[in-house]
């Protein structure tokens, strides 16, 4: 059997897992509850369990050079999970040995949206580019750094925190402890909460429908919403999308100018907007960085959709467990 | 002999070649005139006679691995330099080829600045480390990225523009065209720009000695000037440094959270200034970064002085020149 690896993806709801082969095709996908709730010792049971099932569907573990595994917070050279605020009681969980001792295989963990990162440049928006920085849109803002086509990780695996790059001196106050950053603006809370602003700013004549809409229920208004009447011309959800894209073209100025990558992939549940959000983006980009690093790098949406987790813990374990134990 | 390569530094005024050994031990310091003035083609003559005059003191250039050049501007992979403004001509420029076909020597160049990163990396406050973020705090602000022991180059040679990471919203509007970069606060232009105009703000009467010499020749002031009255307690030269501190965290901060580096390195001519410059980094950090990452960080001043640009452009060539043409 080809040489393969298995890709796991851990979730706040759901563990996923994949067995993979080099190419990035991938076969018995499956997924379990993570059951975050009952604590680090079950989750990573959880992910033991797993991986024996994936290990079984395979027949064989021959061929298996290694596992990886992407995770909320951060993870230590030496397997050790930090700052993973969602997830009580993993924070501090030995991840290496224990995969070691029962399956004699090595195992690699890192960020989940850097290795979501990792797989968009492996296999997705980002094949074939050298350099490469990936924001992932969602509830909040993630990052990832691609460096010759490799996962940078930085100390302890805590590189690629881009969302918590200030955009606004003296911004919004974000749980970070900073002010203004990025997340707070460009994220799908950031867009919602941004919109509620916005709707309660104006006079009640003439208002729009969207913004009536807002106004009645403004707990249920989302970025999708918002980016539904920005398709449709509404022009407060339009003044929300050019503020959104103005502040994060503010961040991905920062990141080019330090890094000048090639390629800028966006990903993420905001993305689903789609090349409106770059469009705009690229529209304030000329006011945040060198036109000459600008030039160079495009930016475009990521390519890979929800199983880029699996792929890019696949991709990770392929590019660090080359040998056996 | 050891294997031994060129190491170049290109400064507006004056040329200077080495050769070295791997483990940075130079000989045949050699300085000599750019004479920019006359032109890009002028300059490359220049370095070519640097480097045969650096061959004939060696004897023999048969242990010369190859030939290492730091200049401003970038440096594509092919060996274009671009935006180098302060070199009239120079803009344009083919490096390699000329260098191979005269002296059957492969060369390599990069960003002055980014090279004094790869010599505080491979020789200075950086030794040992693998990653590492370097300030140049100079008349502007450069940067440099090292990365697993390597320099970052970015995409034509363009990572690593520190300098202008915004750190003001809407702030000192900037000649790359951005506001508020850190350039426009940190460097010695900035931080003398500040004290005038600190200066002229308070009122007349109570003006410290400082004040009043700044008030009668503003254009007499200089960062140097700036920092030896920090030294002595003068309230307005305090304030100053304070608001730099301030905002040179901030640049850091962001590059912290984009990278986790495992160590800052700031050098250039304001860190003459020393000690106190870091310690007032350091006590507003905590606000521009998260607390984990910046744990794992140390902020440190840089060790090699002027001859970094030769000794960091002798060990990229060491990096990238391992074998002959």
């Amino acid at each position: 059997m080809n040489e393969s690896v298995i890709g796991i993806d851990l979730g706040g709801t759901n563990l996923k897992g994949i067995v993979m082969e080099r190419d990035g095709s991938g076969r018995h996908l499956t997924r379990v509850p993570t059951e975050a709730e009952k604590g680090g010792g079950r989750v990573l049971e959880n992910i033991m369990g797993l991986i024996d099932a994936l290990v079984v569907k395979e027949g064989s573990k021959e061929h298996i050079l290694g596992i990886g595994i992407g995770t909320p917070g951060f993870v230590s050279d030496d397997g050790v999970v930090s700052a993973a605020g969602n997830l009580p009681g993993w924070a501090g969980t030995r991840l290496y040995e224990p995969i070691a001792a029962r399956f004699g295989l090595r195992a690699i963990a890192a960020n989940d949206v850097t290795v979501m990162a990792l797989a968009e440049a492996s296999y997705g928006a980002g094949r074939g580019v050298r350099n490469m920085v990936c924001y992932a849109l969602g509830t909040g803002i993630g990052g990832g750094i691609v460096i010759d086509h490799k996962l940078y990780k930085g100390t302890n695996g805590m590189a690629g925190e881009l969302g918590h790059i200030p955009v606004e001196t003296g911004g919004i106050p974000c749980n970070c402890g900073q002010r203004g950053c990025v997340e707070r603006y460009a994220s799908a809370t950031g867009i919602a909460a941004m919109e509620r602003e916005f709707s309660e700013a104006g006079p009640d004549a003439g208002a729009s429908e969207f913004v009536r809409e807002v106004r009645a229920r403004p707990g249920a208004v989302t970025a999708k919403m918002v980016y539904g009447y920005v398709a449709k011309g509404d022009p407060v959800a339009c003044a929300v999308n050019e503020r959104v894209g103005d502040l994060l073209a503010r961040a991905i100025g920062m990141t080019l100018n330090a890094l000048a990558p090639d390629r800028v992939v966006l990903g993420g549940g905001v993305m689903m907007a789609g090349q409106v959000i770059i469009d705009t983006v690229n529209r304030f980009l000329p006011s945040y960085c060198w036109p000459m690093i600008r030039e160079k790098c495009d930016i475009v949406a990521a390519a890979l959709g929800e199983d880029a987790g699996v792929l890019g813990a696949g991709a990770m374990a392929f590019e660090e467990c080359g040998r056996r134990l």
